[in-house]
């Protein structure tokens, strides 16, 4: 699916608007300004705009980037949505439910023309092939777990890569990532048969020196996304794997029964099961989330981790990620 | 889903009936005959039955088990099947068509008020929790590729099982073992997120001593469906791998760009992985489908394996499951 942008983000009276600032932070272009009720304890630090407003400012759609409390779309939501396809714009929701399944919604994008992207609910099919291998090269994040930085660490890559002039796209697997790029697939929502396949038509046939820079998903030592992950690595045929880390957490991410595997254990796994379809595929770096510690104590096990595994390893908010590409061009 | 049975077996002018020849052979208490069409060149050596003649010997289903030329439902199905609903019998499908999409179908399903099983789209959903251990024992095939015996080794190990008086159930996770066992869950038709959360509801928590005997699918070492195979694993938290092999073939079935991996391989690796849901986990035997095989030649590979590996290693047809049953008693 290619979505219609620019947005004018929606956050309503939401709770949490972690996709519509992720929109915000990688592609402010697409972001012409932000609606909120007078409710509203959030600000996107965008210009405040009535439909109107965002239709003279170029908007296409209203993106719906925030968790509203409990999940569901509120029904105070319904009218605003309805009047801005009456206006022209077309929806574009990361929500878990869908724009496709409300029929007050339905009705009114059926009567206006409009379209309604869920981006979390994959409508393509995917076809399996025999799995040639692909031309062009291709970078996947891997992860220790869910929610270490594996979105944050392929765009500030791609980011990287475009500010030296190299050709690359960054290839979203995730709602937020879907909103940011425009297109992509959730591949944790696809049928499990068809993540690898999924995840190589995500990442075509490319020119020689052209980078697909791929979100990762899960965590192969997790015990209930391990297999979205391993789909995932197959289906990406990556050269190489930057592993992501977040280094105070001893557990996974809501599965605390669990401890985290080492970096040494990942990278040897990711590595082994890479090279079912990429013969030359190696971890290139590591990508830490520091987030939670102090200045000194972060540059610290930045450095040490760096050293220990002999691989380049940065915080992309702290250090960037020129050590990362700089290990690609070698 | 709990399917109704017993079933009559339902052929029409199929080409292939490997499901409905997969229930008949392995739960024959649950086929009062079989219906084809005068044309039909496939014979299940079952009772020729009108619908009247099956609802007499206690039919409650009609089993669609065959696989017509081209794959979808033919049209002159349609009427023999609704004929059968409005004779008081339920269907069930392993057909990749789904007959809850068929309209005439539907209509007059809704009408007699009867049930249409398509077991290979599961209908149901399943929650993530924290991945607790479950007690009661679990056993797990796993392979060296798809289509190598995962479901028969299963079956043949649970009636192995029940001939010694254990407490022994077959758990499902393809559309033949689904019909055979009157339950189960289609896996590779599941949502990736949720392949985990599957397999665990599969095979719940159980007495000490109860063993779940669950099919295993793909193989890890699989480019397009290792992902649903390491779901299934973690979910399953085996005691016991039963690993299934080939041994004629050198490449992947319909994949041959890839070479198969060796058993020491598979065992090394399914192991690790089970380990990260149950630390006791280990691969106990080996199942060789040696039907391509002469009886000489085949006796001489399963022997030469199993003292390779120090394993028991069985062709469940020709040698029987005992030997694997065995070392898990021990």
């Amino acid at each position: 699916m290619d979505i219609t942008t620019p947005y004018l983000l929606f956050i309503g009276d939401a709770i949490h608007a972690k996709t519509a600032q992720g929109v915000r932070d990688w592609r402010p272009e697409l972001c012409v300004g932000q609606m909120r009720f007078p409710t509203s304890k959030l600000d996107l630090k965008l210009p405040e705009m009535s439909f109107d407003d965002a239709l003279a400012a170029g908007a296409k759609a209203v993106l719906i980037g925030a968790a509203p409390a409990g999940g569901a779309l509120p029904e105070s939501w319904i009218a605003p949505l309805i009047e801005a396809m009456e206006k022209g714009l077309d929806l574009a929701s990361g929500l878990h439910t869908r724009l496709n399944e409300q029929a007050a919604l339905v009705a009114a994008a059926a009567r206006l023309g409009r379209t309604m992207f869920d981006v979390r609910h994959p409508t393509e099919t995917f076809s399996i092939g025999a799995y040639a291998f692909r031309p062009g090269k291709r970078l996947l994040t891997v992860g220790t777990d869910c929610a270490v930085g594996k979105m944050y660490t392929a765009l500030s890559i791609e980011k990287e890569m475009l500010e030296r002039g190299w050709s690359a796209d960054f290839r979203a697997t995730g709602q937020t990532g879907i909103l940011i790029a425009g297109r992509g697939v959730s591949v944790d929502a696809v049928v499990s048969d068809f993540v690898s396949a999924a995840a190589a038509a995500l990442s075509p046939e490319a020119a020689p020196d052209h980078w697909d820079v791929i979100e990762g998903q899960g965590a192969i030592f997790h015990p209930a996304y391990g297999g979205v992950t391993l789909g995932l690595v197959h289906g990406s045929q990556p050269d190489a794997m930057v592993l992501c880390h977040e280094p105070t957490r001893s557990v996974l991410t809501d599965f605390e029964l669990y401890g985290r595997r080492t970096l040494e254990d990942c990278i040897r796994v990711y590595t082994e099961m890479a090279r079912l379809t990429n013969p030359d595929a190696r971890v290139t770096g590591i990508s830490l989330n520091t987030s939670k510690m102090a200045e000194a104590d972060a540059l610290a096990v930045i450095a040490e981790t760096g050293q220990r595994l002999g691989l380049p390893c940065v915080d992309p908010f702290r250090t960037g990620v020129g050590p990362l590409v700089d290990a690609l061009a070698a």
